[in-house]
């Protein structure tokens, strides 16, 4: 790496605390590692507690929760990326994030309940962080998630 | 760049213009350039008049109006590549392309209407502009948008 | 390639099967191929007669036939690798794996639907196989397919 880009000076420093890495639901595994690429599988988000967020948007989850889902979401996926590189400032740029929200049909706040989880990534890493976005809704996702982030990032190999 | 891939001249020629780049709707950014990739989020489709094509296939969208959802998308799309690289000639390969169309359970024709993108890519580079793809319907988008386009790019560094 | 990596010699051994490469639906190819990466397009399931695995999981279509699919598509997608590289030991690693699964909203079990195609994946090309994954439930999907699986794969040049 040609010079430290401060990404975990800048963790340090903020109101992000990254829990250890969790495990994958299926068979498959939390992230892939090569040469300067790390593709990151689907995240959700948990509770203080624990607990996974489940429900659906415009149904039983509220904005501000899917919210608190999605900033959740993007830190669980932080910690699986430290846990591959082994330090967050082998993070060259996020380049692609895809946020997917369970959601009624006329739910359409999509954009409000993604950018929590992008807002995290520009906390951590700064410019390196401002990524390319999809954000969609979907009918159903997986044990009844409120939502997933999955990332594609350039690192330091 | 070994050679003139004649993507600017097509353009030209053809009966696409593009319009400025459209900012996000959120906090990211249009496209992520890192030497031979760029990755471009999400574009929607606008009309003539700039207003932005909403709604749902199978409900209150046709299959036809849909078609010029997506075709603007990729122009507006294309839009952003341009402003990324300078110049399209910069477009080695147009490698991935994924597209999420707002509809209906019961709506079945998602190909004919990201066909319309497509067709637009290859029109515009030729044999560098067929992609790989996936068209899914999804129950709700952001701003009820009628569908989004993203994209993934070999590109000359 | 620095050395056989038995993906080939797996795959004879195993109970897959590869069928001949199917034609794209819509504008599009199968599989778009540059320097070390492939990028595979969405695949869907067919049965032995060779008919499209149609419906959506929560109605009319059980687990235990979605995870039919699921293991069909990964195969109808491996016979689109093979075409593109000749031979599956050219493979490097299967990065990045996306499921989308045709399901009613109180649909859950889309790990499990997935799975099926992600244990393929294992099956032939073991660590190399291990991949990042995103599952998600759509309200509709192009010609009412019950899914589709689409991929990234990191291969020797």
């Amino acid at each position: 790496m040609p010079h430290d880009p401060g990404h975990e000076k800048r963790l340090a420093e903020s109101s992000v605390v990254l829990p250890p890495a969790l495990p994958p639901f299926g068979q498959y595994v939390p992230s892939v590692l090569h040469d300067s690429r790390l593709w990151v599988g689907g995240h959700f988000g948990t509770r203080p507690d624990g607990s996974i967020h489940v429900g659906r948007c415009g149904q039983d989850v509220s904005v501000s929760v899917a919210r608190e889902a999605a900033r959740s979401a993007a830190i669980n996926l932080l910690a699986t990326v430290r846990e591959a590189l082994g330090s967050l400032d082998r993070v060259v740029q996020v380049a692609q994030v895809y946020g997917v929200v369970n959601a009624t049909p006329d739910f359409t706040e999509h954009t409000l309940v993604i950018d929590a989880a992008s807002d995290v990534l520009v906390e951590v890493f700064g410019e390196a962080g401002r990524h390319a976005r999809l954000a969609v809704g979907v009918s159903s996702l997986p044990a009844n998630l409120v939502l997933e982030i999955q990332a594609t990032l350039v690192v330091a190999p």
